[in-house]
C-alpha cells in the first residue's frame, strides 16, 4: 500500500438521478484525475440523495478528514436544488444572498427573465466566496475547505478550471500502466513481493476482458518519481519473465 | 421529497482505480437501476480505496442503515484484493476457506494451475454463503445483509443476476421522464407547487446541454403508480402551458 499522503481530497456527488441509475456520474472521474495531478488524491467519494440530512452528514464527515472536499450537484433554481442550504446547515451559518452573484444573474438573464427562482442561485452560506461559472453565470462557492460545484459536467469542469489555481497541492501522483497477457493468479505471489519491496508506491492489478482479449493492466502509482520508476522496472521484469513462459 | 421507503440498498465501490480516475465505475449505475426495479432503491453509495480500515468503516456504516449492501471489487487473487478479509473484520469473524469454492476453483483451473493465490479466492468470512460466478467461477459471497461482488462489470452483473431472485424487495420504483425545452428558472416556482401537491412522489429536474440543444428532463419517481400518473399529468400540463409561451 502507498503511504497515506498528507494532502487529500474527497468528492461528494449530490443527486437522486445518480442513485436511481438514470444518470451515469461523470464528475468523479474528472475530478479524481485532475486532483491526482495536483497532488490532492481523492481518498473517498460518496453519492447522496437530494435530502438535507444526508448532505449535511456527508459534508461534515468528509470535510473533517481531507484537505479539500468537492461537491457536485444541487445548485440550480428548482425545488430539488438544496445544496447551498444544506452546506450552510453543515457549517451552522445562515444562507445569505450574495450581491455579486445577484449582479451576475441579473446581467445574464436581463430584467424580464430574472425571478425569485433564478435569484435563489445567488444564495450562499454566509462567509462563502464565489466560484466563477463561465458557462451559465450562476456561480459555485467555497466555504472553508468545501468547494460546491454544479452537477452538469461541462459546468463542473469549467468551475474546477476556475478554482484550481487557488488550490494548495502536493507533489503530483505519478502513475505507470503496464498491460500484460498473464493471468492474475499466475503472478499474484510475485507481484506481492514487488509490492513489499516498494512500500512507498501502490501497485494495482486490474483484469480486463475486451474484444475477446483477456489480460491485466498493472498500475504503479506514487508521488516519488524514482520510486515509481524502480517499482515499474521490477514489475516489467516480472511480466517479461512470465510472458516468456509458454501458455497463458 | 418522496417519502422514505422502508426497503433500501446501498452500494460500496472498493477500488483505488476508481478513486484515481483511471477507471470509470460502471457498477453503481447497473446496480441502482436493477435495485430500483426490485423495490430496493439505492439511498447511498460510497467509493473507498483498497485499504482495510476504510472498507471496514464503510461496510459497518452502510450495512446498519439499509436493507441490503452490495460491494464491488477486491475479490481477486492479488495482494490488493482485500475485500473478503476486510468484510470479515467488519463482522468480527475469521476468514475461512470455503470447501465448495475451493472445489469450483480446482475444477476450473485444473491441477497444474491451482496455486495459493488462486485458492485465496475461496476464502470468505465465516458464516458467508457463496454467490455463483458463471463467468470465471471465483464466487462472490453473502454475509448478513452484505453481498460481495466482483469489480469487473460483466462478472458483477452475472453475480447480481444469480442472487437477485433471493432478494426480498418492495414495490418497484416507477419513473416517468418528461423532456421539455423550457429553462429551469422559468418553471421552478410552478414545479415546486406540483411537487408540494404530490408529496408521495419525488420530482427531479435535470438540465441537459447536448448537440447544441438546451433543455430539461423532468423525472417523476415513486412506488405508487397512481400517484406517479397523477403527478406526471400535472407536470405535463405545466410543460404544455409553458412551451406555448413564445421564447425559451
Amino acid at each position: 500500500m502507498a503511504t497515506q499522503l498528507a494532502l487529500t481530497s474527497a468528492v461528494l456527488v449530490i443527486g437522486n438521478e445518480v442513485l436511481s441509475g438514470r444518470t451515469q456520474d461523470a464528475n468523479l472521474g474528472f475530478l479524481a484525475a485532475r486532483l491526482a495531478d495536483l497532488g490532492l488524491p481523492v481518498v473517498e467519494a460518496r453519492v447522496v440523495p437530494d435530502e438535507e440530512p444526508a448532505i449535511v452528514e456527508a459534508v461534515n464527515a468528509l470535510r473533517a478528514r481531507v484537505t479539500y472536499l468537492f461537491t457536485t450537484g444541487g445548485i440550480g433554481p428548482t425545488h430539488d436544488d438544496i445544496t447551498a442550504a444544506a452546506v450552510a446547515k453543515a457549517f451552522d451559518v445562515p444562507v445569505v444572498r450574495d450581491p455579486e452573484a445577484e449582479r451576475r444573474l441579473r446581467a445574464h438573464y436581463g430584467g424580464g427573465d430574472v425571478n425569485e427562482a433564478r435569484l435563489k442561485m445567488a444564495d450562499v452560506p454566509r462567509g462563502a466566496t464565489l466560484i466563477d461559472n463561465p458557462v451559465s453565470q450562476a456561480p459555485g462557492f467555497r466555504i472553508g475547505n468545501v468547494f460546491v460545484l454544479a452537477g452538469v459536467p461541462v459546468i463542473a469542469q469549467a468551475m474546477f478550471d476556475a478554482l484550481a489555481p487557488g488550490l494548495a497541492g502536493g507533489p503530483p501522483v505519478r502513475s505507470r500502466s503496464i498491460p500484460c497477457r498473464v493471468l492474475e493468479g499466475d503472478f499474484a505471489a510475485d507481484l506481492a513481493q514487488v509490492q513489499a519491496a516498494h512500500a512507498t508506491v501502490g501497485i494495482g492489478s486490474y483484469p480486463f476482458f475486451r474484444s475477446g482479449k483477456v489480460g491485466v493492466t498493472l498500475v504503479i502509482r506514487g508521488t516519488d518519481p524514482d520510486a515509481v520508476d524502480a517499482a515499474s522496472a521490477d514489475v516489467e521484469a516480472m511480466v517479461r519473465r512470465l510472458e516468456g513462459d509458454p501458455p497463458i
